[in-house]
Formats: C-alpha cells, sequence, structure tokens
C-alpha cells in the first residue's frame, strides 16, 4: 500500500480539475483510500494555495464541501508550464519538500491538450520526475492521460512511440472514463461470475447485438472547432463504444489480472471488422443534425454551431453495422450507433438472441406450416422474438431481460414480459463517479482499466478503414436529419430482414 | 365449437361440487365460453331444481353471485344414484329435453369415491349415456374423473383397464388441478417459447433441480383415514409433483398437440429412477409430524389426528432424491420433498445451475490456487453459486432468476441479486382458478392438461419403486418432525457436498 503518494495536476486551472478530479479526490480522501495523499495543481496563472482551494471550494456544490475540506490541507498549488525547465525544478523541489519526499509514489495527471502529451513526458522526464528514487520500491512513477490518443493509426503510434521513449507501458495509465463505469465494469462480472450467460454468448445464440450511445446536447459551446476536425466516430465510437464492445465481445480471461483482461480484449478488437470497405453505404450511415427541437426548445443545425467550418463535412450521427471475424462471432452482426442531438440521452447495450428453432407458441392463425416456413424463410413474416437482455449503463444503470410469458387464460398464447434489475434501487445509492474509481485505481497501480497501446491501435486500425471508405469513390453521402429526432431513416435499413430496429432506451 | 353442451355432476351434494365446479362453470358462462351448456346436478338426496340453486348460491361469496345467477337458470337437479339404473334412464330423459338434446355434446363429471369410477362409467354405459347420437360430430360424450387414479401400478392398470371397456382413452379426462395452474401451464412456455433457457436446461449447466410442495395444514378434517391409509408420497409426490416434474424436464414437442405434450411426458416419467433401492436411506427421507405448533397455536401430532390409526406407520412428509436416466439428464439429482406441517405454505421449482468453470471473482483471500482447487474438489470451501431460477407456483405465481452483480466501489467483489417477475404484479389480476381452465377444456375437448393412462402408470412405477423399497429389509426409520419445523434435518443430508440446502421459499 501507498504511504504517502503524491499526486500532480498539469491543467488545475482547468474545468476537468474542479468538475472531476478534485471531486474525486475528495472522495478517495473522505473514504480513507489511496494513503495520506498529497495533490499539487500546476497551472500558468500565479496563485498562492489558499487562492487554488478557495477557487476549488467555491465552485463545489454544497454536499461536496465536508469531503473537500478534509482534502483542503493536502491541495497545493504551483504556478507554471510543463515545458518550462525551471518551473519543472520548482516542482520536484515543492515535492521534495511534501510527506514522502523522493520516496513517495508520484501521480502526473497531464490535463492538457493531446498535442502536448509526449512534449510534456519528455519534459517530465528531462527534469528528473519520472526517475524513481533508488532502493524505494513505492516510490513509483505514473503518468495519467486521456483521449484523444491520436486522430488515427499513424498518430495514434507516434504518441505510443514518443511516450515509451521516456516512459515504460506500466506507468502510462490511459484514461477512457466509460471504464470507470459500475455498470461496464459489471460487464465482466456479469458474463463470468454467472455461468448461465456464457453458454448463450455465441453465434448459436445470439442473433445481434446493439451498442448505443445517444446524446440529447448537440456541440458544446466552446468546442465547436474541435467537434469539426474530429466527428462522431472519432470522438465517441472509436473509443468509448469499442471498449464496451470489447468487454461485451471477449474471451474469458484466465484471471483478473489487468493483463490477463487486456489482451482478450485486445485480441477482441483485432477481430473487429468492417465488412466491406468497397460498398461502405451498405453497412454504415453517416449524418449531421439540422435545425430541430431539443427539450422542447428550437435549436440550430450543426452547421450554424459556433466554432464550425461553413463548408464542413463532419459527421454527428454514425450507425455501423460491424462484424467479429473469430470463432464465436463470427456472422453475428454487432450494430453500432451514435448521435448527438437525439431524443434522449443513453448508453445501453442489447443481446437480441435467436428464436427457437421451432416457433410452437402464438402460430398465425389461418397459416399453414408450409406457408409459415417460407414465409419466414424470406423475412416477410418474422417469428416473435421474446429474448433481448438489455445493459443499461446511462443514465440508469439496469440489466433487463426480456421474454414471454403465459398470458393468463385459456389459451396458450404468450405476452412479454421482463426480469429486471435497478442497480440503484438494488444498493440504495448512486454509483461512485468514474474519476474516482480511475484515480484510486492510477493511485493503487491497477491498470485494469486504463488502456493499453495495442487496444488504442486496434480501435484505430478498425476506425481508420471505416474513415477509409467514407474518403473513397462509394463514400456515402453525408445524410441531415433535425435535430431532436432518432437520425436518419436510412440508418434502420443496417437491421436485415426479420432483425429488429434500433433501441429508443427505456 | 359446440353449441350446447351438459355438464353432468354426478356427487353434487359434494364439497368440490359447490366449492370449485360451480364457481367455475359460473365464470365460464360469465366469460361466455364453452357454448350455452346446461347443467345437471346428480345427488342421493331428493331436492327440487330451485333448492338446488339456493343452497349453492347461499354458499358463495357475495362476490361471485352475479356470475352464478347468470348461470342458475341454466342449473337443473336429479336425485339419484350412478348405479341405479332408473335414476339413469332419468337422468336420459331429462338431457334429451334439455338444449341440444341427443346431439349435444355430454360431459360426466364423476366428483364420487374413486372406487366408484369404474362402476358408474360401466352404468353410464349400460343406460346408453355413453353412445353418440349417429350422425351428430357435436355429440361427444366424455368423461372427468380426478385422482387417486389407483393406489399402486396395479390398481391404476386395472381402473384403466376397466374404464377401457366402455370409454375410449380420448373420452377420459382425468384431472391434475395442478395441471389447470397458470404458472404450471407457463413451464411450457418459458422452456419452449424463450429460445435462451432451452440450451442451458441439461446436465452440462444444470447441477440439480429441486421441488417442494410445502403445506402448513395438518390432516383436513374428515380426512384422517383416507391420509392415514394413502401418505404423503401417495398424496401429494406421486402425482401433482410428478407432474410438474415432468414439464420441468420433458423434451420439446414437436407441436402443441395434446398428445404430443403428453407423448413427451411420459417419455421422461418413464425415465424417472430411484437411484438405488437397496440402499432406500440414502436417497429418502420419511417423517411424520409430531406435536408442535402452526400459526401460533398448539397442535396435536399426526398420530392424535382423528381418523388416524394409534399404530399408523404412515408418512405425512417425504423427501426424495431422484435421477432421470435419459441423455439430458443423467447424473443431475432431482431433489422431490413435499411435508404437512411444516412452517410454510409453498409450491416452487428451483433450477441451480452450476458454477463457472473458473472462479475469477470473490476468491478467498490468502487461499493459493492449488489449495482452492483441492478445497472445492473434496467440498469443504464450497464455490460462491449465484445462478438459480426459482418458478414460484403458489401462493404467489413469480418467476426470480438470481444472479451475481458487482458490488458498486473499488473492488471486483460481486453481490447477490435478482431479476424477478410477478404474476400478478405483471398481469394486474390472479389468474384463474384451476378448475375453470380444466372444465373448460374437458368442454372444448383439450385433453393437454389431463393425465394420459401411460403418464399415471409411468408415475406408479417410480412411487412403487420407493414404497417397495420402504417396505424392505433396508427400510429408512419412520422419523418424526415438530409441526411447524422445516421436516427431519436428515432430510438436508440428500443434498450431498457443496449442493446446497432445500429451499425455505421467498
Amino acid at each position: 500500500m501507498p504511504q504517502t503518494p503524491q499526486v500532480v495536476i498539469f491543467g488545475a486551472s482547468g474545468d476537468l480539475t474542479r468538475r472531476k478530479l478534485v471531486p474525486a479526490l475528495a472522495r478517495i480522501a473522505a473514504r480513507q483510500a489511496g494513503g495520506d495523499f498529497s495533490v499539487v495543481g500546476v497551472s500558468r496563472r500565479p496563485k498562492t494555495d489558499e487562492d487554488f482551494r478557495r477557487e476549488l471550494r467555491a465552485f463545489l456544490p454544497e454536499e461536496q464541501r465536508a469531503d473537500f475540506d478534509r482534502l483542503a490541507p493536502r491541495l497545493h498549488y504551483l504556478a507554471g508550464d510543463v515545458s518550462d525547465a525551471e518551473a519543472l525544478a520548482a516542482l520536484s523541489d515543492r515535492l521534495d519538500a511534501l510527506p514522502g519526499g523522493r520516496g513517495a509514489g508520484r501521480l502526473f495527471y497531464l490535463s492538457l491538450k493531446p498535442e502536448l502529451f509526449a512534449v510534456a513526458a519528455v519534459s517530465l522526464a528531462e527534469a528528473g520526475l519520472l526517475v524513481m528514487a533508488e532502493g524505494e520500491r513505492e516510490a513509483w512513477r505514473r503518468v495519467v492521460i486521456e483521449k484523444p490518443f491520436g486522430t488515427d493509426l499513424p498518430s495514434a503510434r507516434r504518441l505510443s512511440r514518443d511516450l515509451h521513449t521516456v516512459l515504460r507501458e506500466e506507468q502510462i495509465y490511459r484514461i477512457d472514463h466509460y471504464l470507470g463505469k459500475e455498470t461496464v465494469q459489471n460487464l465482466l462480472g456479469f458474463r463470468f461470475h454467472n455461468a448461465i450467460f456464457e453458454p448463450l454468448w455465441n453465434r448459436h445464440h445470439v442473433e445481434l447485438v446493439q451498442v448505443t450511445v445517444a446524446e440529447e446536447i448537440g456541440v458544446e459551446p466552446g468546442r465547436g472547432a474541435y467537434y469539426d476536425a474530429t466527428g462522431a466516430l472519432r470522438d465517441m465510437l472509436q473509443n468509448h463504444m469499442l471498449q464496451v464492445l470489447a468487454l461485451v465481445g471477449m474471451e474469458p480471461p484466465p484471471s483478473l489480472d489487468p493483463e490477463a483482461i487486456r489482451n482478450q480484449k485486445v485480441e477482441l478488437l483485432r477481430a473487429l471488422r468492417f465488412p466491406d470497405p468497397s460498398t461502405p453505404h451498405e453497412f454504415g450511415v453517416r449524418a449531421r443534425y439540422a435545425a430541430g427541437v431539443a427539450g422542447g426548445k428550437p435549436v440550430p443545425g450543426y452547421r450554424e454551431e459556433e466554432g464550425v467550418a461553413p463548408g464542413s463535412g463532419t459527421e454527428t450521427y454514425v450507425a455501423l453495422r460491424a462484424e467479429i471475424a473469430n470463432w464465436r462471432w463470427n456472422g453475428v452482426p454487432f450494430l453500432l450507433r451514435h448521435g448527438k442531438r437525439l431524443p434522449r440521452r443513453f448508453t445501453e447495450v442489447q443481446v437480441h438472441f435467436r428464436t427457437p428453432p421451432l416457433q410452437l407458441f402464438d402460430r398465425p392463425a389461418g397459416v399453414s406450416e408450409a406457408d409459415l416456413r417460407r414465409l419466414q424463410r424470406d423475412g416477410s413474416l418474422c417469428e416473435i422474438r421474446p429474448n433481448v437482455l438489455t445493459l443499461a449503463v446511462q443514465p440508469r444503470e439496469a440489466i433487463r431481460l426480456s421474454f414471454g410469458v403465459k398470458r393468463p387464460g385459456p389459451s396458450m398464447s404468450m405476452a412479454p414480459a421482463a426480469l429486471e434489475f435497478d442497480y440503484r434501487e438494488h444498493f440504495g445509492e448512486a454509483p461512485p463517479d468514474a474519476y474516482e474509481r480511475l484515480l484510486l485505481d492510477a493511485i493503487l497501480g491497477d491498470q485494469t482499466l486504463f488502456l493499453r497501446a495495442d487496444e488504442i491501435e486496434a480501435s484505430w486500425r478498425f476506425a481508420d478503414e471505416v474513415l477509409a471508405a467514407w474518403r473513397g469513390p462509394e463514400a456515402p453521402p453525408l445524410l441531415e436529419y433535425p435535430a431532436g429526432s432518432w437520425g436518419p431513416a436510412e440508418s434502420e435499413a443496417l437491421f436485415r430482414g426479420c432483425e429488429g430496429r434500433w433501441s429508443e432506451g427505456r
């Protein structure tokens, strides 16, 4: 156990620090987890420790202040820039003087622009801050960064290579805050603690899997230019959604070791395919929102948003029909969808199970056995599909298994029903915030919920395949959908025959 | 569709008629199901139609009277005995005069002592009442009887043979009122409408199945002599419990045809084994209740009950560890338990699923991998068993699937949780009474929920095997348990190693 770790936040005046990192650290301190850690905020603007504490406290909602007040005496501030050698020398002195000194474990959180990640790491190395104190096993040095990790496979590889010049992979903690969510972590427990799901979790019993991250908001103020250079596929699908997909689809790991889990995730991601890049319109839809209505109020279209180029060709909605070319999943469509300005915010995974081999119940009246088989084969009469497992990630964290149950009464007809479980109802409290879990794990040195370089590369390989098809001669058109709608009608065509349709949450 | 069926109840002054049959017929009439049927009650005591109607009405609770009043004009009464040729001739005239006359379908409900079933059927035949009117397809003739169907295999065979001298099998409707319960019928729908359970429903994924019918009551007033000649195994296990077991364990039928379903049930019952009749104490426990407490009040022991022989050796509790010797179930224990004077009334089926092949989560601290495997092999450290499917039949009709879910917080530890479904909550009303369903099916000519002769024989073959072992040189002792307890402690030993224990309902 680390006794007196030191947490350094570069970009300490930023929004993430006050909205997420400091509240998370305050709760970790309140739970007496992570040892007696100190925190040093680093940012350009000069201010005293007292200023820093007062500003952070003023920002917090009332109910978080008690926790904050316990953390406050351990919060410090240093004015400076990560590329400034003098400032880093001052930081080094400051850290040496704090509890634990040079023998303490040190966590450097780079809440900086992504183009500064490698620069900052090299500067830290040059300032001697990444060197472990000799003979001190607890004097670890770790760096935390958050997406984007590159904008395509070559730039992601470049970033990894640059970081690896001064850091070993086990010192790098790449955050994907989706992995900090309880229900995302529960995917592992749900699948591998319960022996009843694994036998069904394959091409023999699963007809399709759909993953949705729907947002009600449009482009956030101040993020227009960044978003316009990124788009929905890179901003959400390539990272968060593929991480969720990896946990849904991976093989069972031999243990819960971080490397054992990450090995299986990367294998899954490597097997992910965009089925036919020569006909991308058959396997994907891209679109952007036009003016419409959100929350009952009229809202502008994407191209009217501040910071977005007038001639922008960036998508705010992406829907893909992907495949996983391995023994378990080959032939099962994985339908992935993300969009902004949809009617409702929700993230969920749905596993649709196959129908029984014989439809005994609720057979349509007046249709002969032979006709029934023919109609079901050609997709003009769909069998009843009673079994869908829904893993709701946000805003509600819940599990729902739908099934058919006999309708009371004299006929053998079946009614839809569901077995349900709600995280908050069951445990009586909201699950902890993702950053609390992730910062604590980084302090404790558990990399399970952080991304390894090869996972990121495998994700980009897939995303680049789609992006290349979108730039090619068969590129699908960039469609439009009104803000507040469920996206372009064309995306329903990604479901074939009787496969169903996109979930609308709830 | 039958237009004007005629229902004749022999034993019309009995308790079953007023408590179950007439209320069920009144509800069928209220739902306008089963056609415009007439009812004729037959019993020894002379009374007029008006007397009969008035007596029945007076017995009914207020909320059932509106339905009854609609049925009342169609209710008739005839004094007579089923073995009296003159009375049957009068009945024949009476039926001919009612709507439909000789061309009507006729259902004869023999609410009589079981030793009269064959006698009554022969008398009906001799009176010409079982002869269909010529050329009238709707002029069917059916007989309904209710258990016991014999007291062992030879007597059951004799009864079938005697009935078959005057009735074809498709005219005989043998009631097991358990099959009229919605949740019992739902076993078929649950298993064969939902494709997700069938892949788990076998020896690879099921560790054991337990079926409990627990009663809080002791021997009912007036039934002491009958019960003392019967016992728990014959009174409940041989019939109701094996019927439930057959629906839980049977192979999928090719259709919902009555014969298709009954064929599979009888196959299952034929494969049922009492594992080793030479050591019956290892696979079964028999016991009777001693004085104790029920519903907060002291109650006498079984041998003090009225009608019970002072030297009685009859069991009021039976627990068996049976097996099903077929491809699907071989090696999976089926634990069956029934007792009177237990703490609570409930009927349920529990399917316990196997543990995952590797215990990734919640590994005991400080136990090495090698030790863990050894301890789990020898049964001294049980793995966690998160998955049990409970099908509750009464008093609550519900489905519950227990599973493990990640406990919120930084550790990867799992908490028990459950997906739940309650019939009444979902459908907003109590399911219809079993007799309503069964009488309607008998009128409509659907034999699905009625027992076929070969099913009864297969059930007796199993029961006789157990009874023979109980009479043999290795007969297990008749144990005692206090009224209001969960039965003798010895019955827990029917679970081996880490298999768990008897359910206590809820």
